[in-house]
């Protein structure tokens, strides 16, 4: 059974949102790096297949009305210059060992380019590969990473009603519920089930203490200050 | 644990897709029409959502680039005119107590707009209700109905991967695979496991007979000639 690469260390777990996008445009480069500088645990992002089968680090399945998955990367390279792909962002990040990586895989059931058996891959054969967990709203998607790469944690992403059941039934190891869905009673539940709770997006400092003194595993946001107001309050 | 609405009938079922599309525009009231015309044992269509709560029938999300989900039911009527509205269809399919409906629900995860709870209540709500079943490629809406409306019949659609398992771990009744994935195998495969196996979009009168001596439960076409060919074999 894999377990999330934070187990034994001291919560909340603090993730920026696409890098630090209050410092840089998030999703690249200088918003990944601003997220190490800052001090927070690691990070969250997400991964696009262009056509001809690269990863890339996009949130949008489309650049302007362009869908990612119908443009080979040279095209896709010269809409959005800035667009990193998944080789450079591991590449980026493996000067920093204890830094986490959250990858969430953009997928929809029913689109079957094999972007799920591709991530898994690049994980497993990454050398960091310890410190990365991947989440998809499809459950589709993390069905096929699970059969394909069974070591790679997994968390399930929610956003409206809690189908926190959907982890269960699945049998992976966290959820990722938007911080609206979070209440004592529900991460009681969660926590129960075996489940690491894993919330975002948590810009305001009041709500991150709130979110940490419930227990919450894991928060991402957008600032750095607003995030790193949880372990101020505990020191 | 609700049952397919034919646990009793001879195999194969005979579904028309979308009504009969060979006959007239498919999703419209005379291509379902056809399909009772023609003898067979019921069909296949999609429903969708507006803005405003409308369920409606029609295969894309989007009616030339705009989404319906996006759009109020009185902008899509003057895009659509012809566009039946689920209630509609239901009242169609009235007078034919014997005609099966399979409902597709059109949902991604992460599209929280109530839908599935919608739909679930609707055809719980229907006389007719005991000849419906509900099928989606999302996994996160046949949830959603299981947990809502625990009488309705569910089927899991899939088309490129093998992902059969999804429906073991929802604990629903059906698989729908595209009929490429059909092999007497995995057909055994499914069977074992107490699932229901309905295949589309099978145009092909030797095909059609070649799935039902497989022993497909149910298949799904276009065309009422090549489905009905698989009878005449066992007459």
């Amino acid at each position: 059974m894999p377990v999330l690469p934070f187990a034994n260390r001291k919560r909340p777990i603090l993730l920026g949102h696409r890098g630090l996008p209050t410092r840089a445009e998030g999703n690249t480069r200088p918003a990944f790096l601003a997220a190490v500088e800052a001090g927070l645990d690691g990070i969250e992002t997400d991964v696009q297949r262009t056509k001809d089968g690269v990863l890339v680090i996009h949130h949008d399945f489309v650049v302007g009305l362009r869908l990612i998955s119908d443009l080979d990367y040279a095209e896709l390279r010269e809409l959005r210059p800035q667009m990193m792909t998944l080789d450079a962002l591991l590449e980026l990040l493996e000067p920093y060992p204890d830094f986490l990586l959250n990858l969430e895989l953009k997928s929809i059931p029913g689109l079957e380019d094999g972007r799920a058996h591709e991530l898994a891959d690049r994980v497993a054969g990454w050398s960091g590969r310890r410190r990365v967990w991947i989440s998809s709203y499809d459950p589709v998607a993390l069905l096929k990473v699970r059969e394909h790469q069974p070591e790679i944690p997994l968390g399930y992403l929610f956003r409206v009603y809690d189908t926190g059941r959907m982890a269960e039934l699945l049998g992976i190891e966290a959820v990722h519920p938007h911080w609206q869905l979070v209440s004592a009673a529900r991460l009681a539940r969660w926590h129960e089930r075996g489940l690491v709770v894993a919330t975002w997006t948590v810009n305001n400092a009041g709500k991150v203490r709130e979110l940490a003194s419930l227990g919450v595993d894991v928060i991402m946001g957008d600032d750095a200050e607003a995030l790193l107001a949880s372990k101020k309050q505990t020191q």
